[in-house]
């Protein structure tokens, strides 16, 4: 079901209306893509009239979350249905205006929680063309043709090369601060230091001023790459995109796949698809979420994968997975502890990890990896409580491991439910070759080694048991899993700590969990989501923004900010 | 002036009461220093109706700001008045109880900036413990002899080593999420996994029990290193700290300085010491500071330092400024510009740095370099735009250059103020060995290897010119100050940019400083300021702690919290 982009009636959401994250670009309003060759040309010309909830306008390629899903969807099918395209140029379709960022009115209006998730999920879209440049030979190119400001600049910014026009008007800013007493919300402090390496006063004295830097003072800042006059504008982005394709490791004359439409089913009650389903828990707040291993053995090599396409079970399982996180975060904020369980035969699900791993040089199977790697991450940084449940039946397994691995915590069931099926096979976990690389979290770090941080003992021993099926005792003794009830306790354990966890603040189970999450070293990805995310959400709750005299409530009304000017 | 601690009248502060930051041992209300050999033992014993404001009891050794100034003067004198102590046991002096952490009716009725303040300095306090266990050869012992709650085991977390005594009641806990639906404010959930390598499930679950964990399994989860019977504990105690003394590099038989009492004025309108001063202006929310540099040479060696005492200029002068840092911060929130000068010989500033470096050996003279480094970072993390001004007269030299490379802007005259003084020599700065090692920031980066972050080609010609006086075109040249603007633009350049940040929203500053001031790295020290500090900072805001509904407010009175449940 589901079907059209947007939103739908919803008697459950604060708006009255669900996201809705499933689109295709013969639906899209607000993106154009061109594939010519190698080089595929996303063109951003945001329909005015085309928000995502009512009461604003989006002028001048401004973007509210609607604009940001249909993006998320191109960037996505570029990669699997598109292997020919070597590079991309995200440009604009409008004259004058590359893009003004996240729409002002939008923002102001929105409650905290929307603007929180909306800032996530374009900060991961944003991770996302990161990642496509830098795992998929995908690299992406901002060809800045006219005045790209705030989350505008933010999205050339997740770009690997920025051109900017050089016309005399054309400049790339960030005004969020002076104009609306906001950070730049979709990673712009962070990229600019960290990554464009512009020099920290040079980048004060920048995020200062709402009409920006453009031209040479713009290259020699390092805001952007080249400043390109207009004359030479067209031939000079075809020519780097020429250069940009010529170095990816994309094979030449691949075929994509078809990514089909998902099958989904959607209720207040319940989420299903064909791997994956939720049941949805209002009074004890509460989404339980089984996902279902493989139902067959894999196929042989990658032809064999290529002939199964988008049912291939690794990418199937991921696009539900990827979608329902996406509708839980947006649509259902009160659901604040989601249970995660698996079915299926652990051997299975080990045996597509081997086919994966023998085939990781085939580009499909990089892709599935990938994608697998980035809805982890996004599982990551939600804000919901993660309680595993390990229980007879399940595969949590190499793959699949890595979700309890994400858990906050682990419950697996030493022995078995006397009552309901005394001869069941106690619950397995394993470790595999997928859980020591090629999930890596924003961190850097698998989620083994992030567990283990500091203990390299335990890590080493939990790695010297890769391949093999732990029972519950072996596992806990491992420090593979949290805690290990046998039958007495379980449902009484289990069942405690889901309701303590609903009855605890929710804002300050955010907080731990965004710290607890995350042990060790950071990454410009993990600032982004930690720090800079944190931040952003003080400033957005201080009156100083959203207070009725606030900076973003009073833009454009031609008053002033009335600013409690205390420093905190 | 100043002489009592604690508080004096004050019309400008919200409380009518103005911090004092200085005191000394034989003034202090909460804490008992013993000096026994090489083992100093800093006992909590704090009064209960010792509170720094009134409306609370500080019971079960809970703290406040004014037990954490007290703290914080026993750490500092510790390392200059005692070099023969070579490891210090902080314990309590109450039965059954080592802290219960910071006063919760305290933390109740602040208003946020008070919170956020209190929370800033209790962390500096703690990682100046893990200095001087670091750096200065002090291990801080941590004897808990008692439960130790939320702060108080926190104040535990900071010490190299944490014995618990182990009588089946004492326990460790983070009691703030369940309790307070806040989070720990002092460094808690960074140290439980990044320093004592706690398994990130294990400290979730922590830190939703109450009651926390004690004996055996408080240290095979490794929140605490050893747990000792109540027989054995005061032998234990000794035998631990002898040992760790053992180990220390400080040298045997060395004779203290006093660090005698500060020479300060204080006004509405000023603040002065020997070496600094500032100037109030509180129409225009800026403070204006000044260093002056050495009036004279330095002396010729270690003994000459030694004969100088806490007079010697780079121990004086930092002292004052550390104070002043402290004083502005807690007691003037709404001057949010601090504008940056100093006044002296680059020469002698150089002198002086040659000397530190030339005795970095001595136990002193490492203390002396050590508390700059500390109070610089203090500068790094206070939230208050930093401008250095660089004019004919002044002397950003080595050391000195440090408050120029903190600063978020600097502003350096080419040429002369030709109406002033036409014939003064042109402004100068130099680069020092100083700059390149000695005075790290928080994220373990030089201020100079932190401003050129990804850009080694610019860090390595500043280094080339180590030791060069620069004017104020060479100065840009190698991107060491942000503007050089002659006489002609001064005034009018300078004004501007002091007048538009006292326009723009000062949380929305905060926010930008905190992060373009620590590019690239993490560490402990910044994920504790940065991320922890930032999420704790929304929760604090959030109506679920603070609103008269939020857990904050209603703990103690038997109802429960009534939470928005809405997970962001």
């Amino acid at each position: 079901m589901t079907a059209t982009p947007g939103t739908v009636p919803d008697a459950q959401a604060g708006t009255g209306a669900r996201v809705v994250f499933q689109t295709a670009p013969d639906r899209y309003r607000h993106w154009r893509v061109g594939v010519d060759g190698p080089v595929a040309t996303l063109t951003m010309d945001v329909a005015e009239d085309g928000g995502l909830r009512g009461g604003y306008e989006l002028k001048l390629n401004s973007y509210d979350l609607g604009v940001d899903i249909e993006l998320y969807d191109a960037v996505q099918r570029l990669r699997f249905e598109h292997p020919e395209v070597h590079a991309v140029v995200l440009t604009s379709g409008r004259d004058k205006v590359f893009s003004a960022g996240a729409n002002i009115r939008m923002l102001a209006a929105a409650e905290h929680a929307w603007k929180v998730n909306f800032c996530k999920f374009t900060n991961e879209t944003r991770n996302g063309i990161e990642d496509a440049t830098a795992c998929s030979g995908q690299a992406y190119i901002a060809a800045v043709n006219g005045s790209a400001s705030g989350g505008g600049y933010e999205l050339a910014l997740a770009c690997e090369h920025i051109m900017l026009i050089d016309d005399r008007s054309a400049a790339v800013s960030l005004p969020e601060l002076p104009l609306l007493g906001v950070l730049p919300g979709t990673g712009g402090l962070t990229r600019v230091t960290d990554k464009r390496h512009v020099r920290r006063d040079l980048a004060d004295y920048f995020s200062t001023r709402p009409e920006g830097i453009g031209g040479a003072k713009a290259v020699a800042w390092r805001l952007v790459d080249e400043a390109v006059p207009r004359t030479a504008w067209s031939e000079t982005v075809a020519a780097r995109a020429a250069e940009f394709a010529a170095r990816s490791s994309r094979p030449a004359g691949a075929t994509g796949i078809e990514l089909a439409p998902l099958d989904k089913t959607r209720s207040d009650e319940a989420v299903g698809y064909r791997h994956v389903s939720a049941r949805l828990d209002r009074a004890g707040g509460v989404a339980e979420i089984t996902i279902r291993g493989p139902g067959q053995s894999p196929p042989a090599d990658a032809t064999g994968i290529r002939e199964h396409g988008a049912g291939f079970w690794p990418l199937a399982m991921t696009r539900e997975l990827d979608d329902l996180v996406l509708d839980l975060r947006t649509n259902e904020g009160e659901l604040g502890t989601w249970i995660l369980r698996t079915e299926g035969a652990p051997a299975l699900v080990l045996g597509y990890d081997r086919l994966l791993l023998a085939n990781r040089d085939d580009w499909l199977v990089n892709e599935v990896v990938q994608y697998l790697k980035r809805t982890l991450k996004r599982l990551d940084v939600t804000s919901r409580s993660l309680l595993a449940l390990i229980e007879p039946g399940s595969c949590f397994a190499g793959s699949l491991l890595e979700l309890a691995l994400a858990a906050d915590r682990s419950y697996m069931l030493a022995g078995v439910f006397e009552d309901e099926d005394p001869d069941a096979e106690p619950a397995v976990i394993a470790v595999s070759e997928m859980n020591l690389g090629p999930l890596p979290m924003g961190n850097g770090l698998t989620r083994l080694h992030n567990r283990f941080t500091g203990d390299p003992d335990a890590l080493a021993a939990a790695k010297k048991q890769a391949g093999q099926l732990l029972r519950a005792e072996d596992a806990e003794r491992l420090g593979l899993v949290t805690f290990a009830p046998d039958d007495i306790d379980w449902a009484e354990e289990v069942r405690l700590a889901v309701e303590e966890r609903a009855s605890f603040s929710p804002d300050a189970l955010t907080g731990m969990e965004a710290n607890y999450r995350f042990a060790g070293p950071e990454t410009m990805e993990t600032k982004i989501f930690g720090r800079l995310t944190a931040w952003q959400n003080w400033i957005f709750n201080r009156p100083n923004a959203s207070g009725p005299d606030g900076a973003l409530r009073r833009y454009g009304t031609g008053r002033r900010a009335d600013f409690d000017r205390k420093r905190v």
